[in-house]
């Protein structure tokens, strides 16, 4: 057994979407597999994790070869239980999705998906996330197959560099014409929230708002490379230092 | 009134916790300020934002002039809901602290005070996190002052660029040395939980773990700057694409 990869999967959706059921089907013949997920929809969650309670694990059955558990906390929380607790050995790549729904542009910085590869890619473990641009639970993720299954195989043969991984986003409903390696589109939610008011006369708020791109006519976006049918990948990296901006604020701020 | 600048305060330890008080104290003769801070204690929440359930928003007593309101979210949502319920124009800088405990190194990925920093930073708002190296609520924040009161006022005077905030930390206990703009230290959190077991013999699981400097020997970054005294001032971007490695990507993929 030990000789072959070793891929851990998890997801923001939780452990009964079938996203994640059908990555580690497209995966399963290249790697040992082993599913750990939220117990819960845990979508928004970006990169939290839970420090004021306890974590608790449990056993699913498998899932073809699968090993799988679920986690009563965030998709960083899996990463970290599952490589505290569960995993026999180092994993050879982390996988999170496939999201059900986008998380393309600077909103990953939102996405509970994206948390957990950040989080692989912190520990040094290559690692991809994949989303689909649907949000049905019935969407139909057949047709993004021998691109995730590319995708993987290429990585597991060309590991990632240091601090560096993967943001895939798949069109949902048509064949994708290919793959486009692009840069993320600045952009933002907009804030817009329903009003409500509670049975004692009191107001509540829920967030409806979109994503709004910044720049809509940047032809090098995953946004634009995704709505041009293709798949979008994104070198992604959890160092957000600035670099270049460093000597000018030290020239303002160093004494 | 409309000719101060306004500054929008929040942060993730929640409405009663010192540091926030003092963060809208240290500021209050250079604007206008308004709090909007969670309801509680959201450490670890990252760039979270409430999804799937509804949010509160409570007027609080004045702190001085500042307006005080607490929203039942993550310091996101704070940010989110302050801007379309609360701000009665749009504020010329968002403060999010002063964290009790430190954010440095790439560990701010996990960071609620550095979430909404960056929410701030998308939505085109100057934006600035601060945390001082000490968990107790009764830590004294009183030696940040004049270094706080510079950082604020330079760039209120100088807006940062787009898509460019600021993490700042604090050395706790002493009177700090200066000021250091620097990078962030590359680590990741040990995965270390402390395992017990519930009154029906099942186990759970509590996160211990500690930030862990993968580089320390480097004298350039803010773990090595705060160990010598000085407060560090990383720029930060929510634009986490690595832009140098989109040509050896496209190289692999794109077809």
């Amino acid at each position: 057994m030990n000789d072959k990869p070793l891929i851990l999967i998890t997801n923001d959706d939780g452990i009964y979407a079938p996203g994640v059921s059908y990555l580690a089907e497209y995966v399963a013949d290249m790697a040992d597999v082993i599913i750990v997920c939220p117990d819960r929809p845990q979508s928004g969650m970006s990169s939290a994790i839970t420090v004021g309670s306890p974590l608790k694990v449990t056993a699913h059955p498998d899932r073809g070869a699968a090993r799988v558990f679920s986690v009563s906390g965030t998709p960083v929380d899996c990463v970290k239980i599952a490589m505290h607790n569960i995993v026999p050995r180092k994993p050879d790549m982390i996988l999170s999705g496939i999201n059900h729904g986008s998380n393309s542009g600077t909103a990953i910085t939102y996405s509970g998906t994206m948390g957990a590869v950040l989080e692989g890619c912190m520990i040094g473990i290559p690692s991809i996330g994949f989303s689909l641009l649907h949000h049905s639970l019935k969407a139909d993720f057949s047709m993004s197959k021998p691109f995730i299954r590319e995708i993987v195989s290429t990585a597991l043969a060309n590991p990632l560099p240091y601090y560096t991984c993967l943001n895939v986003n798949i069109p949902a409903l048509i064949a994708p014409k290919g793959i486009r390696a692009c840069r993320a589109a600045r952009g933002h939610w907009s804030e817009e929230y329903s009003r409500y008011v509670d049975p004692s006369g009191a107001p509540f708020y829920w967030l409806t708002g979109q994503f709004v791109n910044d720049e809509p006519q940047a032809k090098d976006t995953d946004e634009y490379w995704l709505s041009e049918g293709y798949i979008s990948v994104v070198p992604v990296t959890p160092d957000q230092t600035i670099y270049p901006s460093i000597p000018e604020l030290a020239a303002k701020y160093d004494k």
